[in-house]
């Protein structure tokens, strides 16, 4: 565990502070762009946010990845999900049969899709998703550790890992996206854990539980809770108590790429929640964060508060996979497209105001 | 002019209502893509009321064009914007070179962009551009009309027949924008004139006017409401009254798109202020309108509320001729995409819940 521990740290020491003047630098290339000063509004913004992370000038779309991270939860089988846990291993076939909404966005957006296998339970042979298993399926936290300390270390290693990886292969844009049957019960958990905050403010209906549903789901989360002594200042320590192994390699991808200077873009709820996991551990690694959008799980807002971003786009979308992500890498590589490709007023001849 | 009016009158009989049993059709078929009911939330919606719209199922991205219509307004000499009226003739030839916003955003939604003059000020030879114009810009409207009453008539049919034209050419959405200096002063007085409210509540900073100039710009409002009596009830008599040529022809694009069963995609504030002379004319034709975004100008979210249209997007975007717009494509084609290509239960063989 030390040496893995040492990885982290390493991992840690390695982020850096964006750059604030390729942000300026990349400012004045819109300020020559034919259009009123400032009118892309958050486009504008997104750009000089790439640029800066990426710590150099940005000549165009950034070459995008969207990563899928699936884990199984040894408390769905306290029914905290309208759905059967069978379905995890069955979206991870239909992610690599093309079929799942994510595998649409992503050709939509021009983004290379990477599945991950976290541990799913049961058992799944597909050569097109990366085998990462740390498990059949994490334990049911209600009744003690969802995982040990060391599977953590391994599940935020292999996240970073694969970050670098990625980073090392040219991806500049790195999106986030999760698969996993109980996940929202147990970001509920992870979240009230690191804020200190009641469940009850934090656990909404995931999927589409109903009243008693949610009820259910509630109870299982104070249980999970109960049955682990948690300590916000031991993120590492939260993630053993309560799961899963798919946070833990989602908060190990933004750890990894905020220290490779690649952008990291949210998803909903599940992601948020490991995204909260990563700001604990290192939180300069959140100025590598950007929020794609607003998921209706009442502790998303709350998540997305607390790592001080606001999220582009609040389209009710609730579907996870990294959904939302897609969507916010579509605007960011739009918003590069424009840099790249508008003319300026002293090549299109157009006046500018008071220049 | 009694002859335009019929004709105004016969497109006006033409709008029919959406759909819902195609709307509900297109539900099902959603509901039965692998993802929880409805947890791809707005879009979900976007794609239904495509198809109700289009009132036949959808298989897929609809053909869109983006319309981009510009005019030169009198009023501009009253120091109304930042920018010289000279930029609208300049912009028309970025847009026919292709470097301006909404260039570069056609082309990354796979729009077909279609720009229109009709009425700037100066000379402008360009075969890429639609000639529909109705003068060299309007009159000022601070001293009386600021065109006639058949010039209005005119300007709405001019984009009703485009409408038909593009329908007829096999497009299936239609995202409007303008280019026109002084043109979000014009959209307040409409807007204001319309709408009964004081002008204070609907002139903003448009491309960015300082407080001097925003203070100038509410007083040249004011100055064309006095000049001009104009009248709720007859929404022709204010777009002849205040103007301008872009904002009829671009409620005529908005009648026509909806008597073809043609969404359309609204953009910012001026656009927002043609959508509500369309809705002046014909209260049917709103049920064919989409909100792309929410511009800063303090007029757009009263134009937006009085249409009963809540935007997809709030990205602080001010820029205009249509860039706000084509982004709503983007979701919208997005939207269509997901129908089209997702993978059902059955095809996946993924565990539906309860169902």
């Amino acid at each position: 565990v030390a040496g893995i521990a040492g990885k982290l740290d390493l991992t840690i020491s390695r982020i850096e502070a964006p750059d604030a003047a390729v942000a300026a630098e990349t400012q004045r290339a819109f300020d020559r762009k034919t259009k009123p000063r400032g009118s892309l509004g958050r486009l504008e913004e997104l750009a000089c946010r790439v640029a800066a992370i990426r710590r150099h000038p940005i000549s165009g779309p950034e070459p995008a990845a969207v990563v899928v991270v699936a884990g199984d939860h040894g408390i769905a089988e306290e029914r905290v999900s309208a759905y059967p846990q069978e379905v995890t291993r069955q979206m991870l076939a239909n992610f690599s049969a093309g079929g799942a909404a994510i595998c649409v966005l992503a050709r939509a957006v021009g983004a290379r899709l990477v599945v991950v296998d976290a541990g799913a339970a049961g058992v799944f042979e597909e050569g097109s998703v990366l085998d990462r298993r740390l498990g059949p399926g994490t334990a049911n936290a209600t009744r003690g550790p969802a995982m040990t300390r060391e599977q953590a270390f391994r599940a935020l290693d292999s996240g970073i890992e694969l970050a670098e990886e990625l980073a090392a292969d040219g991806v500049g844009l790195i999106a986030l996206g999760d698969m996993g049957i109980g996940n929202t019960a147990i970001s509920s958990a992870v979240t009230a854990a690191l804020m200190g905050c009641d469940p009850v403010a934090v656990v909404g209906r995931g999927t589409g539980v109903d009243d008693e549903g949610l009820r259910i789901k509630l109870a299982a989360v104070r249980r999970a809770l109960q049955a682990n002594a948690t300590d916000p200042e031991d993120p590492v320590g939260v993630l053993a108590a309560v799961g899963g192994f798919e946070l833990g390699v989602l908060a190990g991808l933004a750890l990894g790429a905020a220290a490779s200077g690649v952008p990291v873009m949210l998803d909903g709820f599940v992601v948020g929640a490991a995204a909260l996991l990563a700001a604990r551990i290192a939180p300069a690694s959140t100025a590598a964060m950007i929020a794609s959008h607003l998921s209706p799980e009442p502790g998303h807002a709350i998540v997305l508060g607390e790592l001080g971003l606001s999220p582009l786009l609040d389209l009710r979308m609730r579907l996870g996979e990294g959904s939302g992500a897609a969507l916010g890498l579509q605007l960011v590589n739009t918003a590069l497209l424009l840099l790249r490709d508008m003319s300026t007023f002293d090549d299109a001849g157009v006046s500018d105001a008071g220049a």
